[in-house]
């Protein structure tokens, strides 16, 4: 049976992070808020199962996905789930943790990279806090962004399996996850962007390589694939894009 | 072997959520930064193995811990791996992943809190983001705070094991980081958390009940037990403590 995910129909945002795990497995997926209302799909369908007062594991929000009896929500627990049925995760309990402590790490820089253009509120819009985010956009662009980007760079560089992978020799989730961070990061803040990753060229070479995975690709062409836009986490407003000259070099 | 907790010294902060359910399972740890210098502990041993290039999986941050050869970051990614030896978390694979889901959403819930006198730069001081925390605040204390307690409400209510425990009929960390989530917003947010646990009777009850628990009571009691400051995660800056008036009540 088709895996049911479902996320705002609109924007890539934590969803893609799933998306893109599905697709490079070829996994049969229903993305259900995208669907035809008139089938039962479509928004109104997402939110009569989080609304729903018979759900015994209500998510707090979407993403979510239904297997089945089973609903799961949080990016990081859906790629969880899926890793072993979609062979995107090693079979060690040990290599298992890694893969998943690297996508928490993922999350974190995900959330720091939305809250540049929403520093003090999720209710409001972003023009409501442009100057709140200028300070907080520059902050993540001269010192998070480097910071998490060497992190990404060291883990690569070590992983015993090779600089292939995040972890061991074969393709996990949070390879698709550090792709998709890229693509993000690149978009958002094309300067600061290309500085950050001037210094990591074993996540630039791994996301490269990501790209070209048949299925990945196939994907990254279709129209399943949503463009980035001024509505997801990662939103390219150029005023954001902060690159402070005559800074030290990350480390 | 006793675990090793690398976390910082003098605050509750992430470190907290591990100390918890090493205390209330009665585990054997030691808390490496608190611990002599001269007995290669302190803050210098926890940087020490951040900094080790032969860390095959380095942490991006503490807390970190270390159990033998196995050394692992994300405090999730921590409690998930503690819970079955600690026997904190159910044998079923669907509870386990229900566990973790539970722990992601109060882990989201704390970066929320945090970045109430962060909003614009972890790496600033609160003095110098005083404008920006106050609207951050604000939208934490009216909107997000009663939004996640009410989720937590409603978990706890509809646990097919009773309410005495988020998931199932036993103690899982989930609970015992609940416990300290109110903790935290009670001591950081008086009036606002007073207002929108009022709302929450199951989340209150189940926070009262880990508190009487022998091991947590006589933990809390302890010096082990740092005191809440205006250093950690969880800050009493009475002007960020927004009720705002003549709200809908929280549904």
């Amino acid at each position: 049976m088709a895996y049911e995910l479902h996320y705002w129909p609109t924007i890539q945002g934590r969803g893609e992070f799933v998306r893109l795990a599905l697709e490079a497995a070829g996994a049969p997926y229903v993305d259900v808020a995208r669907g035809p209302e008139g089938s039962g799909q479509g928004v109104s369908a997402m939110l009569r199962c989080l609304q729903d007062s018979s759900v015994k594991h209500p998510p707090f929000a979407p993403p979510f996905l239904r297997d089945g009896d089973v609903l799961i929500g949080q990016t990081s627990a859906i790629l969880q789930y899926l890793g072993p049925p979609l062979k995107l995760v090693a079979r060690s309990e040990q290599a298992r943790l890694w893969t998943q402590q690297i996508q928490l790490t993922i999350a974190d820089m995900v959330t720091e990279a939305h809250d540049t253009h929403h520093p003090v509120g999720t209710g409001l819009y972003y023009e409501d806090q442009r100057p709140e985010a200028l300070r907080r956009a520059r902050e993540f662009c001269n010192d998070r962004m480097p910071k998490y980007l060497q992190w990404f760079e060291r883990i690569v560089v070590r992983n015993p399996g090779g600089s292939r992978h995040l972890v061991g020799g074969k393709l996990s989730y949070a390879d698709l996850s550090l792709f998709q961070l890229v693509e993000g990061l690149r978009y958002a803040f094309p300067k600061a962007a290309e500085r950050a990753l001037s210094k990591a060229p074993a996540v630039v070479q791994l996301h490269d390589r990501i790209a070209t995975l048949p299925r990945v690709d196939a994907y990254l062409r279709s129209k399943r694939r949503i463009p980035f836009s001024e509505q997801g986490i990662f939103r390219r407003y150029p005023e954001l894009d902060l690159v402070d000259q005559g800074l030290p070099a990350p480390t």
